[in-house]
């Protein structure tokens, strides 16, 4: 008997999202495994829930350090790397005789853990990865603005950069999404303001799940905003023939 | 009785990718809508083939005009305008009393058709949007290597877009998607050679579907290009423990 390691993109967080493939392997799972913080439920796990068939086995992967450490010093990225190390090889070795699926919010291959197991099993067991709709989709259809017409150029960017560079691709992209905000926001602001987007910008938190947020950044404050809350400015349309005047 | 206007994005053309809410959506449907060129099937129809109950009834939105007329004249301005208009009015008239489904590939908010009519019936009829997977997404899981990673900053461009915004869009992004390509590929060629990115980028084209074909561009030929084919080039990670060698 063989095994497999499947790694399921479970979308942005409404369970009713999750596409038909990867509800049908969960519900199917014997084995599950999915990231979380040390003392958390967890994100995946909790999308999830009331999915999993009785008896399964659970492999909650957390993460070994949070906070602690600054995330550029060497100790972070040797405890980070060992810990991708150790699941890869524990995971390639269930894999031998059994299907292992991977929980893991978003898309996998849109900024997700599941990259960095990926990367170390290439070659060493067989992979399946399920696309899924990344939360930043879930998140303008929250804001029920479309988010591109036409020619708009979308830029994805990560509250995590230098304020200077964040500003910098601001003033040249049409339609904006931001990642990691958090405790990034009020950096995330200032570049806002210094590219005149910060009018048109929207912050969503909890997108497609209960209590999902969706307000003017402006009307926002940098007090509460989870780290997973993305902000948004829509693309206007940058072709004559997108006459949609009004709907923005 | 009153009904309601629902449109579910497709994914990106595996049926098996469609989200549960929209298929249980279009399983259900007694009225479905859906953008096709004139005397084509047309792909989201294609996508559903199927899913769909006896006695369902179909509205193919035809779309007047494609390669007749040049697309940033007035004329072609004008008859877009004119169907749009027409097909909001008849959709608004029939979800008075019935519930519509319409069916769009990808996500409905991203390029997608259906917000030309989203901006029209805005306070007339009732409206849900289901999110999808983007055909981007679909596209850069077809390859089988994460598009982002740590700060990657991700730009997606119209291969519609002047040569030079083009060149200035790659060389200051990460990662890259190129929608719109089909008889643009040789000026996005010539606009990855421009920004050194031409020997990182990959061609899909019909991405999670029968006949997808993964290629790197250089080994593509500019002939035989699709309009919905896609360009990607994969970032490789902004900060330091992404230590992701030899996967990409």
């Amino acid at each position: 008997m063989s095994g497999k390691i499947i790694c399921t993109g479970l979308g942005p967080g409404d369970p009713d999202l999750i596409s038909v493939r990867a509800d049908r392997l969960i519900r199917n799972a014997r084995h599950v495994a999915y990231f979380r913080k040390a003392g958390r439920a967890g994100q995946a796990r909790r999308i999830v829930e009331g999915m999993l068939a009785p008896g399964i086995v659970e492999y909650p992967m957390e993460y070994p350090v949070t906070t602690e450490l600054p995330v550029n010093s060497p100790a972070y990225r040797s405890a980070l790397a060992s810990f991708y190390d150790d699941w890869a090889g524990r995971l390639a070795d269930l894999a031998r005789t059994q299907e292992v699926v991977v929980l893991c919010e978003g898309d996998p291959f849109f900024y997700g853990s599941f990259m960095h197991l990926h990367a170390r099993l290439q070659g060493r067991v067989e992979m399946e990865v399920v696309p899924g709709i990344t939360g930043m989709t879930g998140c303008w259809n929250a804001t029920d603005i479309p988010i591109t017409w036409g020619d708009d150029v979308l830029t994805v960017l990560t509250g995590t950069m230098p304020e200077a560079d964040l500003t910098q691709h601001m003033q040249a992209a049409d339609a904006l999404v931001v990642m990691k905000t958090g405790r990034n926001l009020p950096k995330v602001r200032r570049a806002l303001a210094a590219s005149g987007r910060l009018e048109d910008a929207w912050l969503v938190e909890r997108g497609t799940m209960p209590g999902q947020r969706v307000i003017r950044l402006v009307e926002a404050s940098d007090d509460d905003c989870p780290y997973f809350a993305i902000v948004l400015v829509h693309g206007q349309g940058r072709r004559p023939e997108n006459e949609h005047g009004g709907e923005s």
